[in-house]
C-alpha cells in the first residue's frame, strides 16, 4: 500500500528531512510539496541535496487541490499560519501532521498567551493528539490530526516522564531543564543571531524564562504526573548544526540509587524501539542522523540528573513525524527510520 | 620597573596565552620557558604562533636556574608534578602563580579524595592565596604562592558570589551549576574525547556529579557566604575553542525582583575592572580574547537564574594570572589585559 | 539472497559507515567484526551510536574462522596490515574489497616507493580491481578483490575523468588539484594536528608534493586518457567533520565554452546513478550523508575549473565501497545507498 | 601626540576590529562612529563585547561633523557608499584610509566593468595609495587618502610578489590563486550563504571567474612585475570565523629550488615586521588574532607552490589599516599591533 503525502512549507530543514525520509519510506510517494515562492522554483533547487531525488516544483498551497491528490499532509508552516491550511484539509478528509505549535497546547488562552495570539481552530484543537509515540501510540493510530511534539519538549518529556510517571518520586514543581540545542532548530531564515560569525563559536541562552516550549513541557508532565508540573527551561544555542542535549535536574523525594532509577527508565520503554536507556553519558553525535532518543540517569545530592539527547530534525521534528505516520496508516513504527 | 618571570609547561595552551600576554606587558620579560620535552624545542616550534616573537628554547625545569633568572614564576604543568616544583621555588625565594590545582583546595584530605593522591606540600598549602582578585585583592598583593583559580569555578563563584554575600538570600544548599566548556579546557594532550570528528558537532556531559572542581566552588563560596554551600556541577563539552557560558539556578529565599538582584550585583563589583554587569543575556563570544567576564541575572519562578561567561583560557587562567601578577608587584590590575 | 559479510578493522570511521550502510542493507547481514582491541569490546562500546542497533562483539582476525563465517569481507585495516589479511582471506575462497592503498597501485616499485614497504602480495595486485564503478563497472562485477579508491582520487578522478577521455581536449602534464577535506579523512587514532583546539577554525595544507594519492591520481587518470597524466596535488585540512571539495585546473587545448563542457560531463556520466553534473556551483553539504558526487565546470581564461564533491567516507570510502558490493553479487547499483 | 579618528560604517566586523586596535593605541583616541541606523545606538549594544570600553552612540554621517572632530577618518562603508564620503572628507583637509574597494582600481573603466557603476570621485582616484605597507610605505606615508587592501588581495600580492619581482622567474599569465577563507569576510549582514546551518559543515566556491578581487590582485602585482599578470582567482568559503588561506601555483621558467626561493622571500621581506617568511607549512590559525602574514614556498613539478596565510580582518584588514595609519602619522609601524 502507498500512501500518498504532501509537505507544506517546503523551504525549511523539516520539511527537506521529511522529504529525504519519505524518499526511502516503501510505503508512502511525496505528490506535492508546496511554498508561498511565487516563482515556484523545483524542489531541488530549493534543497540542492534533493537534485536528481525529488522532480517536484513548489506549487503555492491550495486545499482543494491538495485535498485531491494526497490522503496525508505533513505540515511544516510557521504557527499561526498552519491552523488556517490544517483546518481546510482536515474538512476535506485529509489527515493531518502538524509540526508547528498550533495544535500542542490543549488550552486555547494558554495558546494565545504564549503566542500572542488567538487561536483560529478550536473546533479541531480538541481532537488533536500529542504525538509523542512512547507516550500515547494507540491515540495516534487513530487520529486524523496529529500535533506533532516540538524538539525541546521531546527531549526533556522523554527524560523525565518515567520518573514522573513513578508516584511521588520527585518534586514536580522543583524540575529544572537546561537544553543545549543546534542551530537548525531556529529555522532556515537568515537573521543576526544565527548569522555564521555570529553563533559560531559561541554559546549563549535565548528566552530565558519565556520560551515558548514552557507551557508545552509542563502540559505533557502534568498529563504524565497526574498533578501539576513545574519546570524552570533555558534553551542555550550551541555552534552545531543538529541535536539537542538536555540536562534535567529533579529533586528526590525518595531514596533511590542510579541502578534503580535505570530500571525505572527500563521498564518504562520496554518496547519503544526509538528510546535508548544508556548506561554511558550520552552525546548528541549518537543520535544525529538518527530517529533515536538516548537517555540516562544519575544522582546527585538528592537529585536526578536526567541526560536526553536527540536529533532536533528527526526524533525532534521530521523523524517523529514519519514515525506518526506510520503508526497513523498500520506501517511498523520504525519503517524508513533506520 | 620589569619583572623577569618564567613559564613552567610550555607546551600548553595557557602557557601560550601567558606569553601572548606578557609580551605586550611592559613591566614582565620572559626570561625562561620549561618544559619535559628532551629535545627542548623553541617555543616557536611549539606554538608556531610565536614565530619572531619570542627567542626562547624550552629548557628542563631546574630550580636553582629558574630562581636564578626570574623573579615570578607561572606555573602550568599538571596537578601533581606543579607542587613538587613550587615548594622547590618557594624556597628560592621565588613568587609563584600556580595555575594548577595544587593549591586551591586548603584542607589537604579534600585534596587527597578529589585528587588520588597526598598533598606533598602542606606547609605551603597553608599560605596559599586563591588568586580572584575580585574577591581578595588585598591577599593577593601580599602573597607568595598564588593558586590560580579553576576555569569553571571563576564562572559559577563569580556568578553565585553577589548572591551569597547578601545574607539569606538563596538557599545554600539547592545550588545547580550547569556550564558549558569550549574544548581548550580539556588541555593540548589529544585524546579520543577530543580528537576533531570526535568532539565537533557534538555536546556531552563528562565527570557527572565527581569533577574535581565541585569542592573548589563550595569552598570558595563557603567562604563568601559564611555557611557550608552545596552545588550539583555538571560540565558539559561544547564544539568551540574557548569560553565557558555557565547558568546557575539558586532557590530565592526572599521575593526580590530582577532589577534588584541586578543592582546587587552591581554594588558587588563596583570598581572591579573585569566583571561586567550586564542586562542583556550573555554570550560568550562577547568575552573570548579579552579578561572579562559578564553576567547577569534573571528570576524564574523564584529561582535566580545567573549567567556568566568568560574566555577558559583568559579569565579563566592566564589572564587571571596576569591579573594575579599585576596585583602582587604594584602594577595597575589591567595592564596587558585591555 | 543474503550475503553474510565481516568487517575488519573495526574501530574506525570507515567500518562505522560500513555497518551503518549494510545494517539498512536488504541483502547483506554483518556477521563477524575484527579488531587489534585484546578485550574484545562490543562493537555498539566502540561506536555507541551502533548502541541497540548491531549486537556483535570485536574479535581478533584469524582467517579461518572469518572464511568459515564471510562470503565477503570488507577489510578497513591500514595500509601494509592490510595485504596480509587480504591474501589469507582470498586464498580461502573469499571475496575482498579493499578499502586500505595496498592493492590501488598496479606496480610495486611505485607502492614500494610512495609506501615505503615493499609489495607483500604481487601475486594478488594483479588481479585486483580498482573500484570506481563509473569507469570498471563490469570489471568490478567479476572481481575477486577490489581496491576501493582512495577519498581524494575518486574527487579527482571524476572530475577530471571527462576531459581526459575527450582526446586531446586538456594539457594532460598542466593538471593542478587543490583538495579541501573534513578531518575524519585523518582517520579516527588522536593526534595532535586533528586535535580539537588546534584543527578547529583553521585551514593548512599538509603532505604538499608527496601525498600518497598523488600516484593513484596520476595512474588512474593515465589509464584513462591513454598517455602520462601529471597532477600537482594539494590537500588541505577544513575544519569540519565530512566533505572533501576538490578544484581542479587543466589548460585547455582547444576552444570550448562551458556549455560544452557541461555536455561531455553529461555524457561520460549518463546513466551512472551516483555522479550528478550541476550547472551551479557545487558544495560538499549537499552530498554529505549521500554516495553522491556532484561535478560541475567552469572555463576561465583558457583552464577547466572543475569543481567536484563528496562526502569522504561515503562515495570516497565506504558507499562506494557498497557500490562495488552491489555490483559484485549481482545488486541493484543502488541499493542501500539511496 | 593624539590623533582623533573616527569609523565610519560602525556596524560591521571590520570596524568592530578597529575599534579594539584603536583602544590599544597610545596615540589614537576614537571620537565618532557613525552608522545610518536612525535610532543611533550605543557602539556597545552594536558589539556587546565592546561593552564598558567604548562610550559613544553611533552617529549619522555629516562631513563638516566629522571633519571638526577627527583629523584621520576611517572609511568602513560597503563599496559605491564611501566615494561620496570619502571625497567630502578630503575637501575638508581630513586624512582618509579608505577599506571599501572604490579606490583600489586606478582605471575607472575597470571600477565601472567590475563594480557595475562609475567612478564618482575620479579626481581623488588618481591620487589614492594602495595601502600595502610591504610594498609602498614611502607613499603611505605621505598620502591623504589610503585605499586599504582587499583581504584576499593582501594574501595573494603579498605571496606572489617576490616571485614576480624577480625578474622571469614565473609565467605572468600563468598563475592559479585558490583561496579559502573564513565566513567573516562575507560581512555581518544576514543571507542564506552565511546562515550557520548552509555554511558550518560545508566547502564551496562562489563567484568563480568573476571575483571582484581578481582586478585588484593583477592590478597590483602587474606593478610589481612591471608586465602584465593574469590570474585565476577562486575563492572559498570555510567554516571558520577568521583567516585566508591561500595557495598560489605558478609556473617556474628557471630552475630553482626552494631553498633558493625562500631566500628570495626572505631578502624581499627583510625588515618587514608584519611578514614571516617561514619554512613549515602555514596555519592560518597561527596568524588570526594578529597582523602577521605568515608565507612558505614549495616547488612541485616545476611550478612554485606558495602558500601564504592571515587574519582576513585584522592584515587583511583593520590591522593593515592601523598599519597605514602608523605610517601616515609617524608612529612605529607596528603601534598597537603587537
Amino acid at each position: 500500500m502507498t500512501i500518498d503525502v504532501a509537505i507544506l512549507g517546503a523551504s525549511g530543514y523539516t520539511a527537506l528531512e521529511l522529504a529525504k525520509i519519505l524518499l526511502r519510506h516503501p510505503n508512502a510517494r511525496v505528490v506535492a510539496v508546496t511554498s508561498r515562492d511565487e516563482e515556484q522554483p523545483a524542489m531541488a533547487d530549493v534543497h540542492p541535496s534533493l537534485t536528481g531525488r525529488l522532480d517536484l516544483r513548489c506549487e503555492p498551497f491550495d486545499p482543494d487541490t491538495i485535498a485531491a491528490k494526497a490522503q496525508c499532509v505533513f505540515c511544516a508552516l510557521p504557527h499561526g499560519a498552519s491552523m488556517a491550511a490544517v483546518r481546510d484539509l482536515l474538512a476535506r478528509g485529509v489527515r493531518v501532521i502538524d509540526l508547528s505549535a498550533d495544535y500542542r497546547l490543549r488550552d486555547p488562552n494558554v495558546y494565545a498567551e504564549w503566542y500572542g495570539a488567538s487561536h483560529a481552530d478550536t473546533e479541531n484543537l480538541e481532537h488533536a493528539v500529542y504525538g509523542l509515540p512512547e507516550l500515547w501510540a494507540d491515540e495516534i493510530s487513530k487520529a486524523r490530526l496529529i500535533a506533532n511534539p516540538g524538539c525541546y519538549p521531546t527531549s526533556a518529556i522523554l527524560g523525565l516522564a518515567p520518573l514522573l510517571a513513578a508516584g511521588d518520586l520527585i518534586d514536580p514543581k522543583g524540575i529544572i531543564v537546561d537544553s543545549k540545542s543546534g542551530v537548525t532548530g531556529a529555522g532556515r531564515t537568515p537573521k543576526l543571531m544565527t548569522h555564521f560569525p555570529e553563533c559560531n563559536e559561541n554559546v549563549e541562552a535565548y528566552n530565558v524564562g519565556w520560551h515558548r516550549h514552557t507551557p508545552e513541557i509542563e502540559q505533557i508532565l502534568s498529563d504524565v504526573s497526574g498533578t501539576g508540573v513545574e519546570v524552570i527551561f533555558t534553551p542555550h544555542l550551541i555552534p552545531m548544526d543538529r541535536g539537542i542535549f538536555t540536562t534535567s535536574y529533579a529533586p528526590l523525594q525518595r531514596t533511590v540509587d542510579e541502578k534503580q532509577l535505570l530500571e525505572i527508565f527500563r521498564d518504562f520503554y520496554r518496547g519503544k524501539p526509538f528510546v535508548r536507556v544508556i548506561e554511558h553519558l550520552p552525546a548528541t553525535k549518537d543520535t544525529v542522523g538518527s530517529n533515536f532518543l538516548d537517555v540516562t540517569v544519575r544522582v546527585v545530592r538528592q537529585r536526578a540528573v536526567v541526560m536526553s539527547c536527540e536529533d532536533n530534525l528527526l526524533k525532534g521534528a521530521s523523524g517523529a513525524a514519519v514515525q506518526n505516520f506510520n503508526l497513523m496508516f498500520g506501517f511498523p513504527e520504525t519503517t524508513a527510520l533506520l
